[in-house]
């Protein structure tokens, strides 16, 4: 009521172009005289916009839909590898690649190991070659690239696409978006990795028309990402979901943020690859004696003896959770959310905790607030970041 | 884009009607010509809506405002005292009442001593009564009444009208909505009292214009009302903000809910109380021995003798604070909010513990979710409750 909207056609035709190409998406196929009804647009006015988003390559006519009498009418499809964005996550150990289109297609997957001393420039180095590999192997030009979206582990202003601070990478303050010169007119976008997982679940994952959910992923540290009322909750600092550092143990040991007893540093995967480690130096008897230098004990390691039956590495894990839980139910007695969605490391050894921790947040949140809760781990693995980073182009592009 | 709006013009003159009447609250003296300017519509559709505004009383003409060239026009404002609403607010040991018109004055406040035993039939009869005498002392009729807004400390469904669970109140599944069947055609709501103090810092107090923020009111229990875009936050289940059952020692004592450990249990007003009587029980020197009954101590006694340079009192409202502060804490690494108002009885010592609380949350708070975070104490006090009760008619009356 405050303001009327001043009639610009330019900007109407970009709206309704955006809005169709939304629903072709969200339809997979679909006529003309569907998007007719739907948008209320008139047939003539659609037969314009198909067209012109058929000329300019962003869709494609694709078969024959059902007759509901009269001719059999086209449908319309966004067009496979057309146009592409490409995603990236990192953590300490690994920098993940993928290559989508805009029907989120994955193009190409990639994983390359970390280089030891993680040093900011040396990573974007990193990605600076492969992005112009996979451009090249591709055969794509940087007009057909949408954009490029980065997760980092550690909290980001994602407006101006930096990394305030990112403490397991050891990197404060570093423009990411300023890193690539030579991607001329191509959006890059930075992001939280548990945000980023966030987006991929809401996309394409198990949080697909879900409003409210949090994405907890447990790695080198922990973080969360929040939906709310179907977007990204990015709170005033534009920093939310840092569950990590919810103080689960007033009487715990120091964490890397400088407080003490926060969930990190009893529930993520450092510390239960640390708390190993401890165990086999004091001569615990365990499957972990087993592996030759204590230095090699890493999380698949701790898994991998659980799986063979050894109570200790299982109780590393099960403690884990047991924190992890009592974290969520606090989440789920704030929050309230449909969903809660555990990804990142935690889907390498879910079947051996889920149910426990389930157990923990029926029996710690109110009744009233997590009946109807549904806790899962992600479907999407260990991918869920990168291609939520892929993603975030395309929503971008779909005007979401 | 997926409909088109049918055109109904009994619904956009209804429309019409709440957004010039609330731009006339949020303005409190307006003229036709700024209205008609502010809003798009012509001068000829204002002065239609205005003279309806006048004609059923929602509005009076109040004045000249200032020329703008030309005659000086004449400014009209909400009428005052001419549409009502009532608030209710309760708690374990009182029940508050206050009248309120189209223009958030208050008219009437009262506050009545709790019927001993809790019962829930009883409290109801009290406040139907209540409600006749106002309306009677008033002369308002029911078409004048807007609504009644009650809030309970306790979980409540919001869009039934009734209280699921009020543990200190010892309710569950109590219809409060069906009680008046004497006010016909007058809207019931009923709200948690938390969110009820987040509604009135919103409309009348400390957070207005605030999209992002959380009141926790510490009494019997602790309970949090949480904003997010400028509206109450309620999740998936309808109930959000159970700050009070938060775990924050997971060695600690049980709780109501069933749990070990959570906030309330070691920060409320009831736990202060408790804590007080048992150290006086034990022996422990202190001004609370003075008090000849030890089952006299209230919150009160503790605050007046912490006053009074007792340290024993003081510690035991300091230690409150800092369970607070670790909850609170959580609240801003996970939700980032612009604002956390402290209220209900936390007014009464604030002066006492509000500087270290702040303290505990800039050391335990992430510095980056926090740094621009206000903490304050509630300047509505303990009747922030009974207003956001009277107000929540009000908002439904102004379209918000």
């Amino acid at each position: 009521m405050t303001g009327k909207i001043v009639g610009n056609n330019r900007f109407l035709k970009e709206f309704n172009q955006t809005a169709i190409l939304d629903m072709i998406r969200v339809h997979r196929a679909i006529s003309r005289a569907e998007l007719s009804k739907l948008t209320g647009l008139s047939p003539t006015a659609i037969g314009s916009i198909v067209s012109e988003l058929l000329e300019i390559g962003y869709i494609s006519e694709t078969g024959i839909g059902e007759s509901k009498g009269g001719r059999r009418p086209v449908l319309i499809e966004i067009k496979p590898e057309s146009l592409y964005t490409i995603g990236i996550d990192m953590d300490v150990n690994y920098i993940s690649f993928v290559l989508m289109d805009t029907t989120s297609r994955i193009i190409e997957e990639k994983m390359l190991t970390m280089p030891k001393t993680i040093i900011f420039e040396n990573v974007m180095k990193v990605i600076q070659k492969e992005i112009k590999r996979i451009l090249k192997d591709h055969s794509i030009t940087l007009e057909r690239l949408l954009g490029i979206g980065l997760s980092v582990p550690g909290m980001v202003d994602s407006l101006e696409g930096k990394v305030i601070f990112a403490p397991n990478m050891g990197w404060e303050n570093v423009d990411i978006r300023g890193q690539f010169p030579d991607l001329k007119g191509v959006n890059v976008y930075v992001e939280n990795e548990a945000m980023a997982s966030a987006i991929s679940e809401n996309w394409i994952g198990t949080c697909q028309g879900i409003s409210n959910f949090v994405c907890v992923n447990i790695k080198s540290g922990i973080g969360s990402g929040i939906f709310i009322d179907g977007k990204p909750y990015r709170g005033t600092s534009g920093i939310t979901g840092e569950l990590g550092h919810m103080v689960v143990d007033s009487n715990g040991s120091k964490c890397r943020c400088g407080n003490y007893g926060c969930l990190e540093t009893i529930a993520s995967t450092t510390h239960m690859v640390e708390q190993a480690k401890r165990l086999v130096k004091s001569g615990i008897a365990s499957k972990l004696n087993d592996i030759e230098d204590v230095e090699e004990i890493d999380a698949k390691s701790i898994i991998d003896c659980a799986r063979e039956g050894d109570e200790v590495s299982r109780n590393i894990l099960l403690e884990s959770a047991r924190f992890l839980g009592l974290a969520v139910s606090s989440i789920v007695n704030i929050l309230s959310p449909q969903k809660i969605v555990l990804g990142k490391d935690f889907v390498n050894y879910s079947d051996i905790v889920l149910d426990s921790l389930k157990e923990i947040v029926m029996c710690k949140a109110l009744k009233q607030t997590s009946k109807d809760i549904e806790i899962t781990e992600s479907k999407l693995g260990e991918r869920a970041s990168v291609l939520g980073s892929a993603i975030i182009p395309l929503k971008v592009f779909f005007g979401k």
